[in-house]
This record gives structure tokens, sequence and C-alpha cells, in this order.
């Protein structure tokens, strides 16, 4: 194993696994992934582009679904933001005729308060994260995809929207024309994670069930990324987020619909050519499998519980060592078809 | 009388009564002067040498004490913040390891952060504090007493400390050996605060029962408004915060013994000389009123309930019309001794 000393005093070990993930969805996965991995052996690396400034303060969303996710604090009922939480800042707020399209409850405002305060003061958003995982008694190692701005712009039929103002102002009425991902060529992916990628020593890549466009592509955007995905050593697995032509959660369907692309697994196993290796795709999608062009994966990819979520999980991992195995046999470093 | 028509789109025409004052105990004075000058008619220019930056915020203390005792909003138990507040904000700042040391409520942290991010846009503070103030339904003119900031430095025998750091995180344990107001000779004194002063219509001004060091002095160490104050055509009215050698509300009683001046109503009117024409004082301090250097009016100076601040209230504005009539009658502008 490589050792390292990062600059945030964080894990000093390289990762046996990386997950890539958007929200509430790749969460869930990310969520069983720890369950079965123990402490640094996971990297949970998530899109910042949805961050955005709200009355001053900077909003990580899926940073933030992530951390309650894995600190058992998300509220399940909507998503976004912490259980047990309470309203009193947004009735203030609103009395005093403030934004109130976004919502911030009064537990989730702490963690953006201290963010913001934080990144004003000089630290990185990765060094705040790696701080708050600690806070929140998270063992795995868990990344903002760069330190640097990234914002996802949706282009509609309605002019071109930030990400937040389309997603939750307009809860995606307007039809997306296109996305783009601001400030993403001039971005640094988090050294972490590249160093992850080029460890000789990682046993899989995860793209979790989260929204291709919105969720993973930011973090494909960033420069070297799609090539260190192609050149790992290790297997890239990404498991779908449609299933029978439904997105799971979110607007995912809707999307790819309006982009003129079928909202179906087989469309999503496209998107991902040329960096993914395994495609795991749920039961409803079974005759799709044949036609993958990678090798695929079929199960029961909806996860209701948690048990469903360690189950995934290991049925995730299980499948990445299964093409490693055949990979290795195959005596190249190549994919296994 | 004069009209104007000030930047920030209030009212357009000269108050009758300017009252100076601090946080908790000057606003309850304030109080009880807008219940007996409808709208317009009151002016309350708040102290801002208070004024901090915490976790980013800006927090105006008396500025806001001032808003919400207007309000009705006020925590009438803790002196400070709001009513009916909840506290889910500090629980999790806390389980971040965030600074606790400064209590922010969820209700409160609203006005925090709301204007925190227009100060950033290029508000005012006046504009901020006039939209606040229609916001909450006060008809009476709020104003800090500058734009400019201004910060209360408190020299202690544990070395010099920003004020809040003195008065919140160590409660005013050390003892004082002398205060300043960083800024205060580069700050300009609120423009309306000036043009007030200056309005020929102008009743009354009240110093309001606060601490004349940390509460005051601030507002009087700006540039003109010593001045402004001994050439009001207006009587300069004080009342006193030191009831029978005690104050009635904080540490003024203990700042004074430490700096070496005896805690009475006496050395209250002594320190506002040159500026007040008359001097308010409780009944358990009659034998002190002969010997006051201005005219003293001797009245029941604790108010326990709202009755009893508009009684005092009553009390000043009486006592600075008798102190008008009697200059008039004497045929100059002098002060009526």
């Amino acid at each position: 194993m490589n050792t390292q000393v990062p600059s945030d005093g964080g894990p000093t070990r390289d990762p046996e696994v990386v997950a890539l993930c958007g929200g509430v969805g790749g969460a869930k996965l990310a969520l069983g992934l720890s369950h079965i991995l123990e402490g640094e052996r996971l990297m949970i690396v998530a899109n910042t582009g949805d961050d955005f400034e709200h009355l001053g303060l900077h909003i990580s969303p899926d940073v933030d679904t992530v951390l309650y996710t894995l600190a058992d604090l998300a509220n399940p009922e909507t998503g976004w933001g912490r259980r047990d939480e309470t309203w009193s800042f947004m009735d203030a707020l609103a009395q005093l005729g403030g934004e109130t399209w976004f919502n911030l409850g009064d537990r989730d405002l702490a963690t953006h308060v201290e963010r913001t305060w934080r990144l004003r003061a000089g630290e990185t958003l990765s060094e705040i994260v790696a701080d708050f995982a600690r806070k929140f008694g998270i063992a795995a190692r868990i990344l903002p995809m760069s330190d640097d701005p990234v914002r996802t712009r949706v282009e509609t039929d309605e002019g071109t929207l930030a990400f937040q103002r389309y997603f939750v102002g307009l809860k995606c009425g307007p039809a997306v024309r296109g996305l783009s991902y601001e400030g993403a060529e001039r971005a640094t992916a988090n050294p972490a994670l590249m160093r992850a990628l080029a460890s000789p020593d990682l046993r899989a890549v995860v793209i979790c069930p989260s929204n291709p466009y919105l969720s993973v592509a930011p973090i494909l955007s960033l420069p070297g990324v799609r090539e260190a995905l192609a050149n790992a050593t290790a297997p890239v697995i990404a498991v779908s987020p449609i299933v029978g032509g439904r997105a799971i959660k979110g607007p995912t369907a809707k999307i790819m619909g309006e982009l003129g692309v079928d909202a179906s697994a087989a469309s999503v196993a496209a998107y991902y050519a040329g960096i993914i290796d395994g495609f795991v795709l749920d039961n409803r999608d079974l005759e799709i499998a044949g036609s993958l062009p990678v090798r695929a994966m079929v199960t029961d990819a909806v996860m209701q519980d948690l048990s469903d979520r360690e189950m995934l999980a290991r049925v995730v991992l299980d499948f990445a060592d299964r093409l490693a195995s055949a990979r290795s046999r195959s005596g190249n470093g190549g994919v296994a078809q």
C-alpha cells in the first residue's frame, strides 16, 4: 500500500474502493458500501456542481447529503437536510421578507454557517468536509470532487438557469435543452481522488446510481478524471439510476427525455461508454442486459432499506472482483468483456 | 417642519424626539417613548460599538435589542435575543465543534444572516435596519449611530479585549482599566441623527438609562455628536441607569468602580456634563438631586412593566418641555438652571 501524508492531516492510506456520487440515490449505495468496507478503505467523492451561494452562505447539497446519510442524520422523508429538524430560521426569515424559495433547516444551517466562515478564513472545502466527517463520527473518507468552483448550468426553454434555481426554485419544470459545468475546465480534480484512481491497489470504482447528467457528469468533466477512470487498473462499475424506464428518484428520466435520449438503463450504460467495465441494472431491465457494450450484472437495484443498501453494495463489489479476476486471467490490463 | 428625502426612502419628516440608547435598559425607555410618540415622531439611535463579526455574521446586539423590543419580539428572560426561540442551530454547531461561547437562537439567526448578506451586497446598515423595522411593523424610526465600523475595546487587567469577548465570553469578569472606541474618529455619525439634532423643531433628546461607558459613549465619540448635543435648541435629558448605587441592569456599577468612579447617579450626571440640560434620577437617590450641576427630576426610574415604561417616558418628556419653556421665558438659548 502506498502511504501519503495529505495536507489535511486525513487518512494516510489509499482507499480500496472509490465511489462517485451525487445526492440521495447515490448516497444510499455509499452508505451500503460504508457498512461493508471499514474506515478509510472507502473513499466517497461527491459532486459539487450543485453548490451555490445563498444568503451569503456556501451550500454544498450533495456533500451534505453524503455526510448526513453516513452519519445517520439524514431526513428520510425529504431526501435532503437533517432529521429531527426545526424551521424557526425560515419562519423568521419570511418575517423579514428574505428569500424563502430554498429551505434551510435550523440544524442544517450550522453546517452552512460553519463551512462558509471557514472557507472565508482560507480552509479548503476538502479540509472542512474531512473535519465535519470526523465530528459526525464517519469513518469513510468523504471528498468534494474539487476545491475549485464548478457550477452546473441548465439550458432550458426558459433560458440558462443556475442549477438550484432550476432544481429547487422551479422544481425541474422547464424543459432541459443542455447542460454545462461552468468552471470545470479550469478546476483541479481533488488530488486525493486522482491519487486513488492511479493506485495499483485500488479494488473498484463505483459510479453510484445518481443522475448521470446532473450528478456524475460534473465529476467526469474535471480535467483528467475520464482518463484516470479509463486507465484505472481496477474495474469501474456503474449502477443504473433508471429502473424499468423510470428514475428511482428525481428528474433523471424527465431530463433524459428532454435531451432526446431514451430514458432507459441502456442509455445510461451508453453514456458511460469508455469509462466503465461493468454495469449493474435491475431485474426489471433483464432484457437489456445482453445488448450492453460492457459486462452486466442484473440484481435488485432498488434500495428500500439498509439491508438492501448493503446487499447491493456486496453485489457491486463481488461483480468488480469477478471482472478483475477475469481480467487477470486474460493476462492483460484491458477491459474484460 | 423640515422635509427631506433620505436615501433609504424612509420617513420624510424630522423627528420630535431623539432617543440615544444601548441594549436592554435603554430599549425599555425607548419602548415607553414609542407608545407616547406616534410613528416618525420618535427617532431611536442605537449604539453599534458592540457590533462584531461572529462565524462570518455581522451581529448588531443593541440595534437588534431595540428592534425586538419595539416589535414585542424580545426575550424578557434573557434580555437579549427573541422570545419563543429555538436552539437547534447551536446544538448542531456544537456537534461540528464550532464556537459556542456566543449564543445565537434560530430565529435571531435570520436577522444576522439576512443583514450580513445585504451588507455584503452593498446596502448600508441604516437601510437594512429601516427595512427590518418596517417588516417588524415598527412605526418609530430606528437608526444605527453610524454606518461605519466603530468597535468598543475594553482595556482590562487581562489585556485589551473586543467587547463581546469581554461582555459575553468572559462575562465581564476582568477588571476594566479603560475603554476605547476604535474607528470612531474616522466614522461618520448617522446623517439623519445630525439633521435631527440640528432641527429647530426638535422637542427633546433623551439619553436612555443605558451604560454610559459601554452604550452611550460610543455614540458621543462620533465626530460632531457632542457639539450637536451641546448646541441643540431642544433640551437634552439623561435618565440614570444607576439607582441607589447599583445598576438597574448589567455591569455599569462594577465598571464604574473599576474605573475609579463612585458608582452613583451623581457620577453619571457628571459624566454627561456639558451635554445634558436635565437629569432624571430615582426616588432612592433623592439626596443627590440638589447637588447636581443640571436640573434634576426625581421619579420612579425603575421600569418593571410596560406602564412603568410609558410613565417614565411621560415624566421625561414633561421635564424636557418644562426646561424648554423655562429657557424660552429666560429669553435666551442657554441652559435653564
